[in-house]
C-alpha cells in the first residue's frame, strides 16, 4: 500500500509526526483483514471488530512532506481469540526503512466487549502461525 | 476554555494545522452543551447526539506551537430541530483574533438518524434565540 | 480520487465524523494542487504553501464504516494571492451526495507568512476563473 | 491531568480509538517537559525538540464518550540523548487502569535531525534514574 504524506501528517518539526503513521498502518490492517476474509462493510453490521490489545512502534528515520511511503504488513502469530501482526514503512526516494511495528489484536463482539474465537478457516489457511499457549509472545 | 497548542496541532508549514482548530472548537461545543444540560456521558447511552449541519470557519492569523489559546462559543439561534453556535479563537500573548466559526447543528437520534425538536426549555431559556422559519439563515 | 472509511474516520454516533472528511478534502486538494503544478515535494523545500483562509462544508449525508467515498475537486476562482475551490463527496453505493465543500486559499512564503502573488500561468490556463476585486465572493 | 472523552476521540465500535489515546499521552508528556524545564514555546523557537523513538502501548480497557480519564507520566531513565517515559490513563468512575504506555525519546536539534545530550541538570535533579550503556532497556 502507498501513502502520500500529506500536511496533516507532519508536525512542525518538519517530519511526519509519530501519531500519523499509525493512521497508515491502520488502513495496511484493514487490507490485510479484508484479504484475510474480513471487510469493514460486514464488520459495520456484525459488530465484530478486531481491538488493538498492544501496539510497538520503532521510528528509525523520519519521513517529510510528499515523500511516497510503502506500507507492508503481514500475520505473523494466531492465538485463541488473540492475532500477531507487523508492518514495516519504506521510503520509495531514498529508499530506506522508517517504520517497523508489531501489534497484537483481538476479535471482539460489541457492543458487549466479549473476546471471540478466530475464525477456524485462519488456523487451516495458516497452520505455521498457530501459537501454543507457554509460547505466546508478551 | 484554554487550549495549549501541541506538536500534533502543528504542520511543517509551521504554524498550527487547518483541521486542528475544529478540534478544540468540538470541545469548546461540548463544554457549551453541557451547559444547556447536554452532558456527554447521557448522550453516550440516550445516542440522541448533536450532529454537525454546516461549519463555516475563517482562519486569519495562525497560532504556534506553545501558543495558549482562548476557544469561545455561544448560541445564536435555535429552529425546529436545528440550532446555531458561533466560536472565535484568540493567542493570549500577543492578544489576537485568530478564528471565528459559524456552526449549525442538528440533534439526531442516532443509529436512524432521525432529526429530533430541540428541547421546549431551550426556546424558552433563549426565547430571543428562536428564529421564524422565514429568517433562518442559510 | 477514492477513499475507503476507516474506523479513525468514524465516531461512537456509528458514522463518519465531521472533521474525518476534511483529510479526505486535503488529500484530494493536494492531487488538484498537484495538477496545478505545485507538488508536495516541492513545497517542502521552497516552503511556499497554500494556507486556507476559509472553509465552508455541508453535511447532507452521513457515510459509514467501509464506505467507499468519491471525492473530486475543481478550482472556481483566482485573485491576485487567493484561489477559490470546490469539493464534493459521493458514496459510491448506494450513490449520493454526502458533503459540498467550499475552500478560498492564499500562497503564503513561510516562514515570513507573506502572500505571495498567483503564478500568471495560472491566470493564463484558466482565464474565465480570474475575478475582478469588486466581484470577489466573501 | 484530566481529559474528558470528545466524539473525535471514539469511533464506530463505541470505544475510544486506539490512536486517540497518544493524543493525551502527548499532552501529558509535554506538561512532564515543561515540569522538566523544557516549555514549548521555547522549542518552538530553539527547534530542540524531544522526538518519539519508540512507543509501547498496552490497551486493558476501553474508554467511552463523556469518560473524565486521569493521564499521568514519569520520567523512568536517562542516557545520552535518550531518556524514557512511562504512562498511566485510568477512568474516574468506576475507577480503572485502562492504558499503559512506555516511551523512549531522543533529544534532536532540527532541521539536521542531530540528536543532543541530555542537560547536565537532568543527571543531577534524577541521578537515579541514570542508565550505564550496558543496561538500557530495548
Amino acid at each position: 500500500m502507498e501513502e502520500e504524506v500529506m500536511f496533516y501528517d507532519t508536525d512542525c518539526g518538519g517530519v511526519v509526526h509519530n501519531i500519523a503513521y499509525l493512521r497508515m498502518i491502520e488502513k495496511a490492517r484493514t487490507k490485510l483483514a479484508a484479504n484475510m476474509g474480513m471487510a469493514l462493510r460486514e464488520m459495520a453490521s456484525t459488530r465484530l471488530f478486531p481491538v488493538v490489545v498492544r501496539t510497538e512502534i520503532d521510528y528509525r528515520k523520519p519521513a517529510i512532506l510528499g515523500d511516497f511511503l510503502q506500507i507492508h504488513g503481514k500475520l505473523t502469530g494466531l492465538q485463541g481469540p488473540r492475532f500477531w501482526v507487523e508492518f514495516t514503512i519504506h521510503r520509495n526516494q531514498p529508499a530506506e526503512l522508517l517504520i517497523t511495528c508489531r501489534q497484537s489484536l483481538a476479535l471482539v463482539q460489541m457492543p458487549e466487549g466479549r473476546p471471540v474465537r478466530l475464525p477456524e478457516s485462519w488456523a487451516k489457511f495458516w497452520p505455521d502461525l498457530v501459537m501454543k499457549k507457554s509460547t505466546a509472545k508478551e
